[in-house]
């Protein structure tokens, strides 16, 4: 007996549950866990399941689509670990969580590489036995830069690119090549702080909360679909570095809170809105 | 058209769901949201569907009874405000929130009563016009005063029985009563805190958060199945009487919040677990 | 014996504690509490203290105005119950907070009135006997209104004006007339979701967290130094709606926690940013 | 100009402040941050200084002795890197936190050894160049064990002795070698869950947050005082397996602060309490 996840997005329509059902039980799966939501501002079902049971997904996903409105998204995947890469800048604390998540065996995820635009990080990852690429972002082009970063990537074949304090403001044209497949961490509780150094802007501001927000990268700049959010309490004594320091631990935390829901199949992104079961 | 809510809770069995929604989509049922839970420990089902259409209630609970296993809890209502009564003894502040809430039409509820062992509440009751029953408990046996409260009880047909800070401690005896139908707010994180002056036990303790939690009264003190907790920071300036009015604000809320999800037909309760939906 | 709060803020200089503290010892002052902050970006001092003993509080704040920097801020007073006013529209959650606390003797302040540009809360306040401005905002001009506003206000000696979700823009030749005096709450985490229905802002945005945000109001609309801030999470399955519901619990704790704090002499404005002792 | 850090526990006295700030003023000190806290029911006086200028210490702590009631306690050191051991047994997770940490230069302290009583973190250790002890604990006394790891920690010359998921409960005669100097991480909000596998117990009781404590150790189990709490929320879904893997990011973090503040000398312990500043 195996485990599987099964997704469906799709048009909502009267009795699709007792359809899905249907072609459920006559597959012999058990349904251990189910979450159904129906978005009714834009008539939108969502559903995932995981089953037990002995099939062959694709035939699975085929009998199902029959029963399904034209357009329904249906995954089908057997529970297991995904395979991620990471890229990552200069600054260790959400790297590093992930590494050790890793090594401890904690993380239900495989990392396969990292790609950095700084070399500071390589000493760091080549501890774990993790392969390092290192893609200079000096003195080049934006687009050069994103070419190369594309190539190191395209080596790998990935569920999730994870930018782990990745400091590049990705272009649509990267974004495209893996739509909802990258997840970054902010370091404010969006869309409060977007752009550059959010801890100084709520230092500025005088903020009594500060926060972290893991999020799929779309077009637009920390515009992304929200997948979690997490805050913090500062005071009147803390400077914005210290607010840095302090967020860090927020930042790390929402990350790997975000990245756990994706391993799980727990997410789906509709319109600018991330579904969480 | 109207909007029901349905639940169910039953021993759990290869598809459920599957029979479930055979019988909801033959009585012209839409699923709204659907939340369904397995306790695999002890193989138990549950399940809670908002549904709209237009049905006999009685009728569509007797034909689904017949395609679930023997023992199964099924309840279908009409989703509509309930009908509440509060118990309490002198505190003013979980009392007020309801009043309020109720006053500008927030509180999904009709409060039928108010019922309180001192008299110091009635000013406050009165002025929304709601009935006070004061039921002396000095100098008589916990046994009569029971009898006392439950008397004035009894004149109301409740949904829920809230306990808002009401300070008397009940008997096995009282709770038979009204199983699964009162609600308690006990002022800490339980299972920390048990007993008098949770707040005192917090000081001495030297604890640096404090918290409530809002739990269905059983037969053992503060054991309760537990609906929702919260918690704030307290520091090492604070006396317990400071712990305490800051508690206050976190009581209420709390207490509120598990309300609103038993007046929403929200929790299962289920040995000393409470699902939530 | 009396206890009285004295706040200092002036220009840093070496020496100032002790020198403060020697006029402290002189007048047979006993120091309860002491806090200091020194905002070295502005090279500003700031002290709270609680003291007991029995002194005229002017002579005592002349005495030391010798010892301390020119343009020292010094204020000094016997702690006691303030006086509030409370300025509110149609929805009752503040408000009602407010009246009960004030009810059951738990706010430390008095409410010598409530003004409203509806006339919807008149019933509810006026339950506590507490008097009820009504001062209509309809088809009159916005200056016109402040000023009849401005003339009720003028009739109550207060400390604090607490707009209670006053759903008006109050112009700065309004707010100049009571400086660091007028709290505001917000219903969002400032600065995001600045203007009108934050909730539906929040929605739209699709965040996993709400929050508040209590301030000082000052020219700039939602700008104001910010004095607490608290959030809950909320879920994809929430309406706009359901999120200001449960947003208004929020809401209320953070303003009566900002107040509690404005109370207490326990606030200093200095540029954007409030110091929390 | 040189920064330290003044810590002064003693009897309260009338006068204590401005008899410290003479002295410190003669030394020429700058006070940068200054707290002050009295624990009226023990008559207790609390302060911690952060002051620029250049002292001899030894000789600045004598100066002050003479000033200050008998028996207080007076510390001075300048602002410093300190040095920290760490306990563990097989869990990365906190271990794994402040080797990042250490490794990326955000922690305020040396970690000079790692002692384990099982060998499984060995690899992860010496991969950061840390010296690692393994103590085995198997079939031996616990007076023999604690003996061995005594000897071991001799060799090492530090401030803090962390236990990071340490899972061997203390003698009071190993305790008594290091008072005040060891701080424990305990996966519960304590005095919720005391002893073995928190999290069943949590997932037993059916409780809707779960949280960790650090604290420092005393001779009774997890009844030392407590440094810092906190909790994140459960619900009915999660095994208590789930419950730990979600635990192990709050305790982690809960565990990084109290060193955090630790390792910046704004702890103070007095009786079963902690005065944080």
């Amino acid at each position: 007996m195996k485990k599987y996840i099964l997704k469906i997005e799709c048009q909502d329509e009267k009795g699709l549950i007792y359809r899905i059902c249907d072609v459920v039980f006559k597959y012999h799966l058990n349904i251990e866990t189910n979450n159904e939501f129906v978005d009714e501002d834009n008539n939108r079902f969502f559903m995932r399941a995981s089953l037990v049971g002995n099939i062959n997904t694709a035939e699975f996903i085929g009998t199902l689509e029959a029963f399904l409105p034209k357009g329904a998204i249906i995954e089908c995947v057997e529970a297991a670990k995904k395979d991620i890469i990471i890229l990552a800048t200069k600054e260790a604390h959400c790297l590093g969580d992930l590494l050790i998540k890793h090594h401890s065996g904690e993380l239900n995820a495989n990392i396969l590489a990292v790609i950095a635009n700084r070399e500071i990080l390589r000493e760091l990852v080549e501890k774990f036995n993790i392969p390092f690429h290192y893609v200079n972002s000096d003195d080049i082009e934006r687009q050069e830069h994103e070419k190369r970063v594309l190539e190191a990537m395209s080596k790998y074949k990935f569920d999730y690119a994870v930018l782990a304090k990745y400091m590049r403001i990705l272009s649509p044209n990267f974004v495209k090549h893996y739509p909802k497949k990258i997840i970054n961490i902010h370091h404010s509780f969006l869309p409060a702080f977007i752009g550059a150094n959010p801890y100084k802007q709520a230092y500025e501001r005088g903020v009594k909360i500060i926060g972290a927000t893991a999020h799929f990268v779309n077009d637009d700049l920390d515009e992304g679909p929200i997948i979690s959010q997490d805050v913090i309490n500062v005071n009147h004594e803390m400077s914005w570095q210290q607010m840095q320091k302090a967020g860090r631990n927020c930042e790390k935390s929402v990350l790997a809170a975000a990245l756990d829901l994706a391993l799980e199949d727990r997410l789906f992104v509709y319109k600018n809105r991330v579904v969480v079961f």
